[in-house]
């Protein structure tokens, strides 16, 4: 395994950790904790497919360039955050893509209270530092408000009673709804519950520019700002935009075929999964949960050929290759603050009259029991007991004793 | 409260979140989740006693400089890392005072096994990469080696087992022997410990430059090192330097009398405690224990008469300040590795021959006794119940699950 990333992260959760409900090392799992895998702390840089090899820099003595063989590769290396080509975005907002991004913006919400709780400032600095502004209407953006809004009532209010009344958050949406993967009711829902705990939702608010101080939108209005933080959309990252050969999609991910190799030029030893890649029959949501099923997949063409001698390998590993990969969704879901989420189920938004309303009541849930799903969910899909074990006490602790405040 | 640090750290137990056994939160209390505290996260840069106002620096806008009145004082702001003006300490060697400092031992540490693991590494810059230089013979170092041995013998051990064996730990003590404080027998039961466990312990050995591959001692052995882990004594900070009016004493802690007020010149209304003070009739350790034993005295002073209305509190705050303070002895402890440690409680130094042999018995613990001994005394010391929680757990994660071998 190659990768500059040490650890994986169960992104789902990421969002918790920027408000500290969660801690940033309970939803990480470090790669060196695996068995029977050699890892390399390195990026890789280029693929060198007619060669079967691939060229890494070493990440900490990056002049330290070398080539690794391989047999098989396994292409997956997700995507990066999207500006959109919007001045002041890189220099200006925070993402929300790795660990790092997490740390980022919640010690910046920290010095952000920090700051507007000193003498020295006045109406209109606190007004301005404890505005934060969340670009972008998926279930990121969603569950980061959400988050931030929980703590913010919970945690802030006790410790800054005399600040919370400056806080506003905005959510800005270009397109005409929010949540647009979870139909049109549940989106709804949300954006009136996201309104009840005055949090202005600003749908057909396409940003232009980020200044320094405030976010100006399309129609000239400018909001001012202590923090921005960006949750828009994904683009492709540097090494898929460099391997030019390769065929992409028009949004610039690799095409596959339908066992997940490349499609052209056609490598049979060569898979692309998860953001990166995108099937020619038809693109699947950047989502874990594709990404998920793919690395199932693989797993299980690999595992079903392992036990045989490698004089037999290829040929076993050709006859499994004939099973194509075929995505099964088992719905969507997002945390919307204060207890609440919203679940859409496969079915949900089938428009099929013959779902009956028995059927349609179980693949739409919103509120307290959504976000009970939401939960129980995301609890059995943690890969390590350890991890099992501290997310819970995690939820338990921040439920009980508030969230932590301290920023290093 | 004015203090760039907006939390409370639990140093005693800082050495065990260099390699994971705790976690950074769960030994730091945030300044803010505590009740009826004005606290400005600011640097100190001046004290006008004079005036009775200190000059501050904003943390977050330092170009912000305000002045901040004040009745009464506490002047509590600790001691930096002493290089003892040798080359090289500053720019090439890592300390152990604050949770930064931590962080970034726990990250280098395991930088250097992913670069030893580079199949580019020779076998020389494995050796080099994998040997860690411990400097000073205090309970900081000697609890940081033991640590890091049990870490890497019980987890970098299965993770990188082609590396195990290019590990060497080297602990250098300038005099001629360890743990002075718990006496020559402590001391001895330390050493044979760490020879034991293929610890280099070179006593007598005074570094003299530190190089960016090696460390260099005064009779001219040359210690090629991965990293350097300096931790041998402690110097006032600048603003202790820099206040120019107040005395100090030999080693530039601030003088005062036994009521822990400012000894020249003298103001009644402003209290030096913890490292950087030193009163006149004896210095006392520079130790978590006594800072906190100041810490209650000047708390009881003025919670005694905070009761009264203020036109009589000076009054009373006079009457109370009769008593002087007093420093009881509680014995000293560290951890040493592999579930042992010492402690060496009062009277076991005491050359006293009528001190019988029973009470000398429980006096000065070693091994599995004064481990346990250690983890419960810092165990109830722990400020709030949440940590009182965490603290346990991840004591019972790291011995069950192992220590997470993640950097971000």
């Amino acid at each position: 395994m190659v990768s500059p990333r040490n650890h994986f992260l169960f992104t789902p959760l990421l969002a918790s950790t920027t408000t500290g409900t969660l801690e940033f090392r309970c939803i990480t799992e470090p790669i060196r904790h695996l068995d029977r895998i050699a890892y390399h702390q390195s990026r890789c840089m280029d693929i060198d497919a007619a060669q079967n090899e691939i060229v890494l820099r070493d990440s900490f003595e990056t002049s330290n360039i070398y080539r690794m063989p391989y047999d098989y590769l396994v292409y997956s290396v997700g995507s990066q955050a999207n500006d959109f080509g919007i001045s002041g975005v890189r220099q200006n907002a925070l993402f929300l893509k790795q660990v790092r991004d997490a740390m980022q913006i919640r010690n910046k919400i920290q010095e952000l209270f920090e700051r507007a709780s000193k003498p020295t400032s006045s109406r209109d600095d606190r007004d301005r530092l404890l505005s934060v502004v969340v670009v972008g209407g998926g279930p990121t953006s969603i569950e980061y408000t959400a988050e931030l809004y929980d703590w913010l009532m919970e945690d802030g209010a006790k410790m800054f009673p005399e600040l919370i009344d400056h806080v506003t958050i905005t959510l800005l949406e270009a397109s005409d709804n929010i949540l647009s993967m979870f139909g049109a009711d549940l989106a709804e829902y949300t954006i009136n519950r996201f309104r009840k705990r005055k949090i202005r939702v600003l749908t057909n608010s396409r940003v232009v520019r980020v200044e320094k101080e405030f976010v100006e939108l399309q129609d000239g209005y400018q909001i001012p700002y202590g923090a921005v933080v960006w949750a828009t959309g994904l683009m492709p990252n540097t090494l898929t935009n460099n391997l030019g050969e390769w065929q992409k999609s028009k949004t610039g991910r690799i095409c596959v075929t339908d066992h997940l190799t490349l499609h052209s030029p056609s490598y049979d030893n060569i898979f692309c999964i998860g953001d990166c890649a995108e099937t020619i029959s038809g693109a699947l949501p950047p989502t874990g949960q594709v990404a998920n099923q793919q690395g199932k997949y693989i797993a299980r063409k690999f595992n079903h050929v392992t036990a045989k001698p490698w004089s037999e390998f290829e040929q076993h590993f050709t006859e499994q290759n004939k099973v194509s990969f075929n995505f099964v969704n088992r719905g969507t879901m997002a945390y919307i603050g204060g207890w609440k989420g919203v679940t859409s189920l496969p079915h949900h938004l089938d428009q099929d009259t013959k779902t009956n309303a028995f059927k349609r009541r179980f693949t739409r849930l919103q509120g307290l029991r959504a976000w009970l799903f939401w939960r129980s969910a995301y609890f059995t899909m943690l890969t390590s007991t350890a991890n099992r074990i501290l997310v819970p006490m995690y939820w338990f602790k921040a439920w009980i004793f508030g969230r932590d405040f301290s920023r290093f």
